[in-house]
């Protein structure tokens, strides 16, 4: 009988995992609550409307419709029941398992700010992103219809945190605001929609190099962000945040962008948690004591930054692993091979810290990260319809995607009703 | 002063009335309760994932970036004071206008079929389409979880109505099954999934000629579609349709082509109604008696087919007539232009009845309808993305939007907070 590998999440690690596994001896099993895998490094992109929340997305069974041995379940995983060495979840029958990979990824981490949870818009998930959209483009058609609320902050964004995620974030909003939005509300003084970005440490992007943290804050203030460095949010309300300085910004959109930490999953396995509630794992990536229990990705706790490569280069190494064991072979430690680190600020202006101390700035990265991430994201029609998506952009200074698709409540029925 | 011109609706026939009054002396002000623009006729392929969401809809705005005198105001419509000569709004302030162009559209009708309001889905909005497309694809996901669920109909569609919307859905739904969830769901019997396509007439496609009648049916046979012709529904309930003829069908999903009526908007104006809801006019589209007030396409009561050759000639019209009122000149009637009616099957098929009794079937007529609707598509960036998946679509026999975009409850918190 084939070992049963149970994979829990569709992101990075989880994909990789289940890639390495496909022509080894193992039935996999990969479960996600979605049906789809998300190209998270682009979900700025979508919150800022420029690209559709399809182009970030994938269907997991399309990527193993030629994988006999790989099935996907959608379900919502509620724990685990190591005694019986099975899978629980919340909808349909549970799923046994010989070898588990834990890649549920991380979630937002409000870090206990006041309000923060009630009040700030996370950037996690599709879902967040189309909501983070939605709200945006909302509030400016509200104002064009009611200008009075542009001075209660309601195109005021503040960003709230400035590693990769806030800065894209912020630096998308302000692009969008001042290439595409202006255009759109005519009759509205969009150059007073503000877009904030607040950042704990003395500067933006704090593990890059010098020359990156530089050019990237000197991008942001050109195009517009107002910066707040080496400030801290007291609190978030209905109407803005609080800063430690005392200043407070109205605003009707908080991004929090500051920080992460291992999905809620990691805290009901009964496992040892380290920082950010990450599981703890040996240098093979399996748990202390559980030689059949892996941990990849956001979820590892590995002292690694949450990023995609490291995901990825996780999940890969489990599925070998796994693969090695089959084969009667050793497992061997996990060895992360770091190829830079790269952020986008807009139009022409990245950073990109590169191995042999290369550092590229300004078109150079932009053009770089363009490709690499057109190159990464999965599924040949994401490539096309981004690349639509990223050259209209580019060539005409629009941006296709900002639909409100939240409907407002239709009108109530008055008066007779049909002939 | 310029004359303030209302047009209520963004659809086929508001949008081309505005654009004809760009270059006249007057203030127009288009109203819309989306931000967006939908190509309706292609929804269907929202609903069969063969089209993302973004792909059939443009921001309203984005169409009139050039046009000086013309502003957007996203806002539902809760009626109009007649004597104030204004639009009310229930959302921000009223809109006083001189001319008022009522271009709302049509919704839904079930005709009073006991439980198809409840239990039966609608093809009328983006909305529409992205709910039969999350519930079908959602329905597949947990028979494959559970595959007892099959026999229980829960991969059975019933398509009421067979005009060219119930041709089209069934046709598409029938491929999406064959072609993709086959391949998506390989341990599932997916030859069990129905689709069922039931007409009150003893054909499909009811106004079109016998060629392409016949051969619309003959391909949605070919492709796997159960035809119940001359046939009517009695009954919808949770568990599928009642029929005439006494045959009950287990189905999970029921979609609604069956009919459309004037836009609720109709039923509040205080205006004469002809049949389903439609408001009188006289040959100019003026309401008689009301010299200021205009309405074009599915609301207005002509006899004409509620599709978007005729809107789009009649927002186009009317337009046109108020530019001719500005500048002192007599308004003329209303002559509309058939240039004919296409439906699509499928893959190579479809049918189009053109002047000139110019008949094409199967793959002739799908390449001018792939052509036409591309051309008819507002924006080139939607045309852009269109065409790439449908390239995608028909070089992979694949569809890239299989998304499930809402998404589950989460799973309930249990143990402990974070550390």
């Amino acid at each position: 009988v084939r070992q049963r590998v149970v994979i829990v999440g569709a992101g990075f690690a989880g994909i990789d995992c289940a890639r390495r596994l496909v022509n080894e001896a193992v039935e996999v099993t990969l479960v996600d609550r979605n049906n789809f895998h998300t190209f998270s490094p682009l979900l700025y992109q979508v919150a800022a409307a420029g690209l559709a929340d399809s182009d970030v997305a994938h269907p997991v069974r399309g990527l193993f419709h030629d994988a006999a041995n790989v099935r996907f379940r959608q379900a919502t995983v509620s724990g685990v029941d190591w005694r019986a060495r099975t899978v629980l979840v919340s909808d349909g029958p549970d799923l046994p398992f010989d070898h588990l990979v834990v890649a549920a990824g991380a979630t937002t981490s409000f870090f206990g700010v006041p309000g923060a949870d009630a009040h700030s818009l996370p950037l996690g998930s599709l879902a967040d992103a189309v909501r983070i959209r939605n709200h945006v483009l909302r509030l400016f058609e509200a104002a064009d219809a009611d200008p009075s609320r542009v001075a209660a902050g309601d195109l005021t964004v503040v960003v709230i945190g400035g590693g990769p995620t806030g800065v894209e974030m912020a630096g998308a909003l302000t692009e969008l605001f001042s290439m595409v939005l202006a255009k759109d509300f005519r009759r509205l003084d969009v150059a007073r929609a503000r877009v904030v970005l607040v950042e704990l440490a003395g500067g933006v992007l704090p593990p890059f190099s010098d020359r990156a943290r530089r050019h990237a804050a000197e991008q942001l203030v050109a195009r517009g962000v107002e910066l707040r460095l080496g400030e801290a949010v007291e609190e978030v309300g209905p109407e803005g945040v609080r800063l430690r300085s005392g200043e407070r910004i109205a605003a009707a959109t908080v991004v929090w962008a500051a920080g992460v930490r291992a999905a809620g999953l990691a805290d009901v396995l009964d496992l040892p948690q380290g920082r950010a509630g990450r599981i703890e794992v040996g240098p093979d990536l399996r748990v202390p004591g559980r030689p059949d229990v892996w941990v990849a990705g956001d979820m590892a706790g590995t002292g690694l930054p949450q990023v995609a490569p490291v995901a990825k280069q996780q999940g890969a190494h489990v599925g070998r692993q796994i693969g090695r064991l089959v084969r009667g072979r050793a497992v061997q430690p996990f060895r992360y091979r770091d190829r830079g680190s790269m952020a986008t600020v807009g139009r022409r202006a990245a950073v990109a810290d590169l191995p042999l101390r290369i550092r590229l700035t300004g078109a150079v990265a932009w053009v770089a990260w363009l490709f690499l991430h057109l190159l990464y994201l999965a599924g040949l029609r994401n490539r096309a319809t981004v690349l639509v998506n990223w050259t209209w952009s580019y060539l005409t200074w629009d941006r296709g995607n900002r639909l409100i698709t939240e409907l407002p409540a239709p009108a109530p029925k008055r008066g007779r009703t049909p002939g």
